[in-house]
């Protein structure tokens, strides 16, 4: 299968780094190319960022479409302009929020989020209002990271670690999501880190976990459905 | 005090309908200037279309907060980009949802909504899942009439009643939330026709709810709070 | 409008007060008009003073709607017996809380009451269970003074801040409500004051609200639904 | 044990039937007195019924507690007063609804309530709301008799099974709860029919359920928490 | 009437304990019998334990119902094998988990269970999901003992203590669940001790609930509805 | 990767037809093995017969585990002993129900399960209040054929067909759920009939959504928490 990554800002600085990664976690088969906006902002950090960069978001997700991808990843964890897309096109499209949330929904009692900043706390919330997964919700904590600033990974991981076991120990976490797209390639490691504490709780990578649901779609052969997310009529458009 | 109506469709045939329905809503010290949009679409029917007319919107909400308006008001049902505007001004910013079934909630045990299109269900679904209003929710019936018919009136009107009758007799709706803000003018004729009829349920105009939601704001002196709603952090942004 | 104020407590003390506070609230075309009531209680603080005032409250709402007034508004943070009154009268009804929650919903995330004593907070408990407002829901705290201590403002002001700041930093609040309509004339000055520490959240002062909401009710000629409040039943009454 | 039995109507017609119903429910050695109001209606079908009922409920409340009485069941489907009750005496307090309701989600995944008129709906759907009863919950029919009119046994008794019938078919309930005290001795007899008709569902009495609730708190010493129900502080009171 | 307890654990050490402790409970005509299981654990900690005792559990109950015992008690906290045994049986069962938690929800506003190891957190927290009490749920503390430990009363005891004063205190709790049935006889004293302290609080012993709800149960002849309950079909079983 | 799926019944007739099955889903890299029950029933359809299943799925997982089976399968709607075996096992663990309603989640606004018998209507209500997902729940129908009958293909599809029909457009339903692992193979087609009909609405089936949830989980190296499923403490126990 042939999938297509869209990182949601306009900088190209990501995208080699996001398509190793996402290879990492993909099956053999799975052929993936990733694409950044033209128009919209740097990083994605509240409900106003997001609002910009939707229209391009559409563009770019029609254009799979064209050119023949069988699925696009949103690459945020806000999944921002994913239910306009399902709308857009026939090819299933899936943002880091919902992936990453149904797993941990399967894997324990209670789970926290970690991700960069305040102002996202609201979006999530939000997300998790809609989802319906607040009655394993145990808390959503931040590092105080701009996501620009997250190339700077031992500060990163060591914030990151230190989140984590508040979440456990004190909001009473058994399940973690990182809760920012660009918190790649730690999981791994922050579980071991935390299993050395003595804390054996999975953390979920949500660029991994839609990569993951993705390929199951695609290889069942299922897609959002056409009684939710109707094909949008017709009319005069200006953009 | 003095308000801005944003109507997020890219045609002023509607402005001076809007701008004479919302003045007979307003208290008499209240000033009203309608604007719509440069960049979205003719009419706004699902997720889509709410994408589109997003960055618009903000960008007339900005401009609106410059010139001194004490407050905006986003004239659609769907509540397009309220929440990403208000993290970019410092005035009161409402949609018509919010509003309207905040007092639906108010005025009896449930409340039926009667909406243009099937098209925009899984939208109003959101939106009650976000505001939490699904225990006093009864139904969403739609009168099959896209936006941009809503001027042939008769046919509208008729409509509406038909699903309201529908809506009280079958769903047990005990309040009547007009699902569009094209619906305009007509709540109070529509009650009339149901006390007719036996049922002395209360009719809500999203705009007229809007209106007077922002005007009790603005008096209050209230605005939304910075603590949810954080100003967007300095980056780079094309549009 | 013409408006009628029932202060549901047995002395007049208040009556001045609280008459010269709603008119600031109110829009200059709105007339006032305060009633504090015959049989019940010095103050209301639990459930029990709640059912004492009850009888009184729906003659003087009776009483109101005989003299053409165009809404009553019952200033009592708990909503005492706001919903028999709607059985009985045709003219809309309105209580502190559902009017104060409704408005708090509308600006932000998470919310915290800050009212009077221990004993009220099942009560407010169960207001919030039945406007289904518990997913915003932050905390209920109290500043441990009666109803009848709160003329001296200065103790109370001090009070209030310190746990409204509390229900922000332990609690994630992002909105203060009022919890007790004697905390009259504050609200303003409590936000400026958290301003100050660098929480920019609104105060909301349930009495204004309930003033606002009506305002917007009657001048949309809505009122509650009769579908919901049916007339009661001739049938032998001994009070 | 000895207990109490409040009917909250003014009237003594059913006296000395409710005494009869409820020893027939009772352990042998329960012993029980039956009284009714001075002050308030003939019969309670809505919000207000119950605020007129109120204040002498509260005083028959506090008499029985005086007299030495183990516990007190105020007779009624709507639990009037009784929240204000507790706060008022040490010793139990039951009405019907919670009784029941507790009950009925013991026995099944679904129930229906039977009830009087179409006015008392509002107020179970708040008890449902309040008990958060609301995930098992079918349907509330009603058999459109008053209260006083259910003295014709044999027209309740078909209204009700039709009712039972329908909620079972119609609704998907499991279990069936009777929504009105005055529906005397007839769940044996209903649950019989059922089970003709291949329903083998149970019926639960509120009365009975309420007598049953009573006699295991006294027997265990069981009684509400003062924590929750907070004694009323001493201040004026004119009744 | 005749009931029959159904001790889960592959043990009789505690059958002349339990006898007599419900013997205690139970009004003067109740005659009660114990019965250890053949096949299972020494105690149930977790999901696991009830797995094992499950079949046994089945196996005991239908052989009280051939026995003619009137109800059937599965004498543990977790509820196991309860919605199996009514499959499988026309007599009343109830484990201690839905008898101890609906008397809670009739007695205060929050309830907190106190139990004894971290290992059934998520067993009571499905528990409390399923029977929809989580509206009124403050929190679940254990003492760390495992149930092979708990004849150690005075151990148990002050730690019970320890953590219900920290329930309330911290967690909000006006009611307190005793999370094991091998917490027996210890309410009444534990509830002196609270109100001791200030804190007048019931103590609800799981097992006493069962027994009182269960006499309720077989004296009003009520049973769970076979409409959820169905019996289970004929086919080919190995055990 | 190498997994085990567990038939919980005591019969091998489906084994080849399920590893067949499955390996149509699986991706190429993926090994299979099939193991039936010793000990159980030969159907599962209630909480009865999963109970009697229980214990020897335990056994089968933990002797897969012991055989180096990287994941394990429970192939039945109902999630029997899912929760138990995690405990015991360091591998995951998976059953239908979580899997398929997980991707239902994803897919679009509301789902209807199609399953085979009434009976197990309650198990199903569980599952959906336990993984917290009955707000987007439409319906549970059922095609009246016991799972021992579903080898008549032809009847079954035919009916599932005719239920998935009625489930979008009497319930509401956008998703169709397939509610027993023996309705096998037929996701696809019943897909393509949906489409014909106008209903283009995915059909997941929960075999082969548990197979792509359990590659990803062990493809990712995620694993249950061990701060939920913690292992069952050492103790005596008797099977």
């Amino acid at each position: 299968m042939k999938l297509k990554i869209i990182l949601p800002v306009i900088t190209d600085v990501f995208n080699e780094a996001v398509k190793r990664e996402m290879e990492s976690y993909a099956f053999e088969e799975t052929k993936i190319d990733v694409v950044h906006l033209d128009k919209g902002t740097a990083s994605i950090e509240g409900f106003y960022d997001e609002v910009l960069a939707g229209p391009d978001i559409l563009d770019k997700t029609r254009q799979a479409e064209v050119e023949g991808y069988d699925g696009v990843i949103i690459d945020c964890f806000g999944d921002p302009a994913v239910k306009a897309a399902r709308e857009f096109v026939d090819i299933p499209v899936l943002g880091g929020f919902e992936s990453a949330i149904h797993l941990a929904m399967i894997l324990g009692q209670r789970f926290s989020i970690i991700t960069v900043l305040p102002n996202v706390l609201p979006l999530i919330q939000d997300l998790i209002t809609l989802t319906g997964t607040g009655h394993k919700y145990a808390s959503t904590r931040f590092i105080n990271m701009p996501v620009l600033d997250l190339h700077d990974t031992n500060t990163m991981k060591k914030a990151l670690l230190q989140e984590m076991v508040q979440a456990i120990e004190k909001d009473g976490a058994h399940v973690l999501v990182l809760g920012c797209t660009g918190m790649m390639g730690l999981a791994g490691e922050l579980h071991q880190e935390l299993e050395k504490k003595g804390y054996d709780a999975p953390v979920i990578d949500p660029a991994a976990a839609a990569m993951k649901i993705m390929e199951s779609l695609v290889s069942l052969k299922l897609r959002h459905s056409r009684l939710t997310y109707m094909r949008p009529r017709e009319k005069e458009r200006k953009i």
